[in-house]
């Protein structure tokens, strides 16, 4: 994706520090959450078939993942590869046998 | 990446409605804000270079991502089209003449 | 509140900017989302029955409170007045006739 | 503070589970964290003394206040308290003598 030069051309590198972008990804994930937050469960497992929130939703999601992007880039981080490790970890910690159905944290 | 058959093999489709995703995916970010929000802006741009803290933040990026893939999959949401449609957008919306330098908001 | 001599005490009025403290608020938002997110919302009505997940919430409603009364007063904000306008403005923008049992949101 | 009459009077209460007011109090502070994630951190000292900036903060800081208090109603948490013991914690985890201008976090 063309997050990087998006920025550059705008001269947006100095408002674009780790520290400015992680607000601004809370930000958009604020508004994701304004869109579902008086859904039942069951109403937001339906909600993209609602014409407007649906748009409003992929939009929002659209922004969040621009900021997770641009995030990732400026500290110099493989999304999909600390993604994939993250999970490596995570099957290790949540065995398939004993996680079954279960929501139940496991222990770090 | 494997995030869905993740989810199927430990059965925890019905707790992966869109809103509880989206809960999941502000509490990871909310995780990622917790490590920078002492830090000076500069400081949080090197943040990388201390190994504990980046390795911390790596981990954090990875579950944002996790949950962000999972989230835009069982809305039916393709992330780079939504992200690519969003940042043309914003293109329109943030001329480059007019934008340089300046972090001042357009109108929607 | 000795949320203020607290801080002054351990020289901590550096860290405290309104940046800081508003990335610090979202962080505790997020572990309190984290509480939450796999509940379905009548488990979460019920959730201060059970004493485990009730001691944990509970911190974090304390620690979301903090932060929020050190946030105001570094900002200055009397925080009962400003909920307190805000209340009464989103009563002019959500009369009780038209409101009645909606969580439809209102125009600006 | 009228938080639990407003929402009685509109029939809200189907909608004021903890886990919808939690998502409502994480929306509305993502909405603050906008508006300070381009600012330096001195440039967030002094942003109440910009008018147009100020009000949407203190009308920002109104809206995560009230659903604070009712998120508090329905859980049944009185928040002075809450935020009393968790200082009283806090003071017991960082020592006035060790944390002297130290932002390092104390082991739980």
């Amino acid at each position: 994706m063309a997050v990087r030069s998006f920025a550059e051309e705008r001269e947006w590198q100095p408002f674009h520090t780790p520290k400015n972008l992680a607000m601004a990804l809370a930000g958009e994930v604020g508004e994701l959450l304004a869109e579902l937050q008086w859904l039942t469960p069951e109403q937001s497992a339906a909600v993209m078939a609602d014409e407007l929130a649906g748009a409003r939703i992929r939009a929002e999601i659209g922004d969040v993942t621009i900021y997770l992007v641009r995030l990732a880039e400026v500290l110099g981080i493989d999304l999909v590869d600390a993604a994939t490790e993250k999970l490596a970890d995570s099957a290790r910690r949540y065995p398939v046998g004993r996680s079954r159905g279960s929501a139940a944290k496991a222990p770090q």
